[in-house]
């Protein structure tokens, strides 16, 4: 026998009260059960999303929510700038090339981050721009884009903020409606802590504006025709039901908890991992706006293949984080800390990576991690 | 307590034995775990679909499925031919102008269905046609389209046949590589017997090649890049882990039976339901080419609102089947015999619907139905 963990950053772990929900006989869509699920699911996106808006539940990948978001706002031949930060900041630019859509990138290194002033002077030269499109959290690399201040340069220079939320909302603090954030996205199997399979949307009143006049064509991820459809407690095509019966608990344990509370654990796990890995001698990839989401560690100089990291924790102690992507590829891993996690998620990682460290050879002490998160964690309480 | 019954064309009841995989921890799916599953499941998808080719797993409703097809094979300003004979049979025409291609529609009456001449001559009037999009069962009349004569129309015309068979494939017989089928859609929540959320399409070498050229655009449903990524048993985006985990059960299941038993099954079953509403002297909407999915039966002129029967089934009784949709809605109701569904669903759902008639003051004999049902099932053993 061998325990097996789940410390990726999507899919994070289900809820044992919330697995047993996906046992359930299935539900039929067309009735007033469902409408009244749904109904109250609606109302707990809107407090996860921190806005008055219809957040829509569409039956897709994170990456559908995005699809979604540029074939609604935008026509051929439209301009719009995107902040490259990494493998998921890439994914506007071809997104909006597959809808003849021109994207200006703002390239930003693995785990940097970007600056207002940067984003302000990109704009200026770019005065056809209709949209800054950006992560809150880039994935791949750990860092936060400065949601707020990206929010407040789109909005001097009237253009739409749109924000691939994906790792970022229900983890850290991101008002949509009090920063003005135009379109906000995320995914089930992220703070939602249930299965892959939907995507949430959101709209600004200017983004809907400018959906009215968007002529990329879309039928599937055709918002309007949800946004009608939900306001009625209903779907335009077959919702994923047992999903929405999933996520009706999970809101229930997120507004339990309160929102700024699951923020707050967030941080302090974030936190204590950070002086984990850093206690046993390791970089930390983005230092300037790290993520509360998700801890990319850069690979030790003494492993030589980094792959070798989390296939040694996965394939030896049971326990599956995250290696790095692309151009990052054995040369990061990334340690999740969000959704249904506690702080001994956050030793049972550091434990694996103490081990795991050992038999690659690099030098540990073993407990030093685990202590620096120990010690963190009770400091920031 | 009141015990429910899901008597609807989709979703249908998932199997007891299947339900549970839904509450098992989330594996991580870049993970050579989950690899070896799609491994599985992909060859699973090919006995259903009766294919060699590849069948693409994507993540969202059968109306994503359909939606992928014409943006994957088309090219704004193309034309094509649809068969209407119903709600998804009209989808086709709403899809196509979502992308500003010319749809050319064979209307069909509600529960009729088309002739291969009819096709044949509609085929002969638009010659700069590329494809004959259509539903092998329509789910919203219960009537079949005759798929083998309507393949061999387009093959002769040198057209593409673009088959919706959400509630065909897996129900009744159509195999897909011998009839030379271009494409074929179909989701989990059907034959398939689990929750809704996945659909799966397979393309012909002649709808791969119109692929090559189709310039609508696609990202999310971009089907070439599936296929390259799940060759090699992993997907594009985020698959939807937690159903494909059911789904590989649901397909041994179906091995196990054997397609040609679970063809079998399901006309034993739509026969035996033919014969209940007809011994209450009830009429069945589509006559000529009765699905084996799903019978779509007429409400009583003693009836004056049809929408009382399904409601009255649900609210007194628990068992839930499917109205009328659209402008049907009110003049039909429709009771499913597919998936995981053996005799005593049709005697429970023809017990509940001879209680419901008496109700609604349509004169019953009480069994008249269900004896109908267990004779014409002995029969046919």
């Amino acid at each position: 026998m061998k325990k097996t963990y789940l410390l990726t950053p999507g899919p994070t772990p289900v809820p044992e009260t919330i697995s047993s929900i996906f046992a359930r006989p299935l539900i039929h869509h067309r009735t007033p059960g469902f409408q009244k699920l749904f109904e109250e699911v609606r109302a707990g996106l809107k407090y996860v999303f921190q806005t008055k808006q219809e957040v829509l539940t569409l039956l897709c990948s994170g990456t559908g929510g995005m699809d979604a978001a540029v074939s609604n706002l935008f026509s051929p031949g439209d301009e719009i700038i995107s902040i490259n930060g990494g493998k998921f900041g890439a994914r506007w630019a071809k997104i909006a090339s597959a809808y003849g859509i021109i994207c200006h990138e703002i390239k930003v290194a693995p785990g940097a981050s970007v600056e207002a002033s940067e984003v302000s002077d990109f704009v200026a030269k770019h005065p056809s721009a209709k949209a800054i499109c950006f992560q809150a959290s880039e994935t791949s690399t750990g860092s936060c884009m400065p949601t707020e201040e990206i929010v407040e340069v789109a909005r001097r220079a009237n253009l739409l903020s749109v924000c691939d939320a994906i790792t970022a909302c229900g983890v850290f603090d991101l008002p949509m409606d009090e920063w003005g954030i135009d379109v906000m996205i995320t995914g089930s199997q992220k703070a939602m802590m249930i299965p892959p399979g939907l995507a949430f949307i959101a709209l600004s009143d200017r983004a809907w504006k400018a959906n009215e006049t968007a002529k990329a064509p879309r039928f599937y991820f055709d918002l309007a025709r949800e946004k009608k459809s939900q306001l009625k407690n209903q779907t335009a095509w077959t919702p994923g039901t047992s999903l929405i019966q999933g996520l009706h608990e999970a809101l229930k344990m997120i507004q339990e908890e309160g929102l700024q509370n699951v923020f707050k654990r967030h941080e302090r796990l974030a936190q204590a991992t950070r002086a984990a890995v850093q206690a046993l001698g390791l970089e930390i990839l983005a230092t300037k706006r790290p993520s509360s989401a998700v801890t990319s560690v850069k690979v030790p100089s003494q492993i030589a293949d980094g792959k070798l990291i989390p296939r040694t924790m996965r394939d030896s102690y049971g326990v599956t984080i995250a290696g790095g992507q692309d151009e990052l590829e054995g040369k990061i891993f990334r340690l999740s800390h969000f959704g249904y996690c506690g702080i001994f998620d956050i030793t049972t990682g550091i434990s694996c990576l103490e081990m795991t460290l050992h038999d690659l050879g690099y030098p540990v002490q073993f407990g030093k991690g685990v202590g620096a998160a120990l010690a963190s964690y009770k400091k920031t309480s």
